[in-house]
């Protein structure tokens, strides 16, 4: 297709919309407005509202004449391949996000990439637009990691970054006994295909995804043509001391958890500050939890992110010997300036997940460019930017086998993860309509370059 | 009785610690060491282990040929008073309290109290023992408040300081929907008698109780003549901010109620280290709990003791003021002097309960001195001595209707409201002597009192 004719496909952006908060009856939230669409979402993976999301899928997809690979169009970890022909087949051109939520989370982070993928197969079939590959859609398991504790743990295992058990052995979060596998089989998804980049490879990955930040609303920023996503690392926190009566123990003989836990959070927080980075505690437990019990035992989640990788490590290794120091009651950081040194607790490190920087193919980059200029006409001048994901997405493993790149929209005030996250209308629409020229863009390219 | 005949009158020791440890199998803990008594006790108030406990109280007080007042021989707090028949009748000399423990606690916090009431009971028969007044045991309901969220609530209802209504409706901790009332009624011990120092009156209160500290064993101390209590209050912090991402959500931005409560717990550490006096926060909870969530939601207990009322009422007050100023992101001793500003929280102080400072009874302090002065003999020396309690106890509440004191004996370390507490067979021995001795002396000193 030339640029004109390129010019010439639209999406549907009503349909969009009215489809994108027609699937978001499955798995409702906390209501925070007044308005219709002012309801969170509480979708977590593989519950009966997640299957009743992949159900839906599975069936718009296949009466959009999408071919189906295998039974349920799954992998063994769950994701779901819907695959449109093209001339050539090949290993499609795919738009992929995810369907599930955090537990108190918004109607559009991921929720949106998948509809608008759908968006762009049924605007193909309208127009009859045949492409030189094979295009689709993938919906990826788990990518939220709330549920089962290992962010996007499925496209993981696609990359090789996981094993298959791994995954399956997961057990979630909140005391209870089921694992991603058996929740998999529990609502018919575990499929048949190796979950895995060389038994089902994948041609190029386009996600269409909400910011997630402040930074393209405050900017005047209407598309974010994303270049990689920032590193993360995960760890699992263990506090140990001592249980002892409230009223009866001075602070000089105690070994009080919580309060060494305190102290390691706040300064995390303060050295991420010192670092230019990020870290962040949503996870914490305690033992045994009674209000004149001084607890013996903490544990809590520590989350450190930067652009850079060695940001990460520096902060990590900082930390490591600082919260050993911290707990013993040594003086780092002006943590134990004030306050009664006790008889002090351990510091246990659990690794977690690992996400090193993630840089996007050039070409796929490019796609997504040229097809946001080409929507918002000559005068896009800043409304489309460059720029470098915080949080971590599916497209950081598939970059690792195809060529990849990310469509970021603004969302109201960078909020995400929460019930009052808001993606407009005109967002929406102009994410599929950019997500949708990016793919035939992409494939036109292939060809071009398979052909020269 | 003579201070000669009072001499000769001793108790069984060996029985008193295998009864102790007979009816601990009713709500077996943690072990923590190999030894047989190396273990733990878990049995919350009105569970079935507590239940066992009460069976086999009410069964073996009966066999002691005690009044059975009421059905169960209980109020309706769930109280159960086993009452030994005087000459004169009268409002009974009790030892009481308590035979429910922490969710990891020990074996001899509360339960050593009970046991040495009957060992007295058992003493006075095999020697035929005819007190001028009417003498008894107390099992007291709920004294931990760990279960359901007030301490000493049962014998507060009988003094007064809690409606019984407000006793029958508490719900228990960690999300269950049980309450006081339908735990009682559940187990069976949901009793007649109307929960009332005015109905039920007590002529004086004795209770043997191991010191829950190290004052005692670190001084060489062996019993411990209780003049009081420490005051303390309990109170409910909920911090509120905004959930948001980890990774796209930069520091400016951010409402973190949980990096917020890490600061106000190690804040009112700080705080009550500059006051002399204790703060504790011993449960936290928050919402919505992923890793990759800055939660908006965080609640925390706060325990504040000193052993004067004004210093509690101070410190509260400071961190009234203070709370408020460090959640909006101020400067409050050294808090927010690194790190990054963000949006702010807000902080709600929700008040649980108020044990101010107690003082016992001179005439119940003095024989509780003399009793142990007797048993320890001419050297008893600084093996005596006068004491404050750190911990709340039953006592506090029913020193305000009726004389009390309180007996403490060593354990080891100070150690308590965890399975390793351990009090020595001959510092059981020694307290539940001097209880018997204390209960005898008093009884005299009614009848000399009323004669004179």
């Amino acid at each position: 297709m030339s640029e004109g004719q390129l010019g010439a496909v639209k999406i549907d952006r009503d349909r969009l919309w009215r489809d994108l908060h027609r699937t978001c009856e499955w798995g409702k939230g906390e209501r925070w407005g007044e308005g219709p669409t002012d309801i969170g979402m509480s979708r977590l993976t593989l519950s009966d509202a997640d299957k009743q999301a992949r159900d839906w899928f599975v069936e718009m997809t296949k009466s959009l004449g999408c071919d189906v690979k295998v039974d349920a169009m799954g992998d063994m970890s769950g994701n779901i391949f819907a695959v449109r022909p093209g001339k050539n087949g090949g290993p499609p051109t795919y738009a992929g996000s995810h369907m599930d939520t955090q537990p108190t989370g918004g109607r559009y982070d991921g929720i949106l990439g998948v509809h608008a993928g759908i968006e762009a197969l049924k605007t193909m079939n309208d127009l009859n637009i045949e492409t030189e590959y094979d295009t689709g859609v993938i919906n990826w398991t788990n990518e939220e990691g709330a549920r089962f504790p290992i962010s996007m743990v499925s496209s993981g295992v696609w990359a090789g970054a996981y094993t298959l058990e791994k995954a399956h052995n997961l057990v979630e979060v909140g005391g209870g006994k089921a694992t991603q596998k058996s929740e998999l089989e529990r609502i018919g998804y575990l499929g048949t295909l190796e979950a895995s980049y060389k038994a089902n490879p994948i041609g190029a990955h386009f996600e269409l995804h909400i910011e997630q930040g402040p930074i393209l609303e405050s900017s005047g920023g209407k598309i974010g043509a994303v270049e990689g996503a920032q590193a993360f690392k995960w760890f699992i926190i263990t506090v140990k001391g001592r249980d002892c009566h409230t009223g009866t123990t001075d602070f000089q003989n105690r070994s009080d958890a919580m309060l060494t836990a305190a102290k390691l959070i706040l300064h995390s927080h303060n050295k991420a500050t010192e670092f230019g980075c990020l870290a962040s505690t949503g996870i914490l437990t305690l033992r045994p939890g009674s209000t004149n019990t001084v607890p013996g035992w903490v544990q809590f989640s520590l989350d450190i992110r930067s652009k850079e990788d060695f940001v990460v490590s520096k902060l990590e290794e900082a930390l490591k010997r600082d919260f050993e120091l911290i707990a013993s009651g040594e003086e780092v950081g002006n943590i134990n300036a004030q306050g009664t040194k006790g008889r002090g607790c351990t510091v246990e490190w659990q690794f977690d997940t690992d996400s090193p920087a993630t840089k996007f193919h050039e070409d796929c980059i490019k796609c997504v460019e040229d097809s946001a200029r080409d929507m918002l006409g000559t005068n896009a001048g800043s409304q489309v930017q460059r720029m470098t994901s915080g949080a971590g997405h599916d497209s950081v493993y598939t970059s690792r086998h195809a060529p990849t790149s990310m469509i970021f929209v603004p969302c109201r005030e960078g909020i995400s993860h929460n019930p009052a996250e808001y993606c407009s209308p005109e967002d929406c629409g102009n994410g599929a309509q950019t997500l949708l020229g990016a793919i035939l863009r992409y494939d036109r390219l292939r060809a071009e370059k398979e052909h020269s």
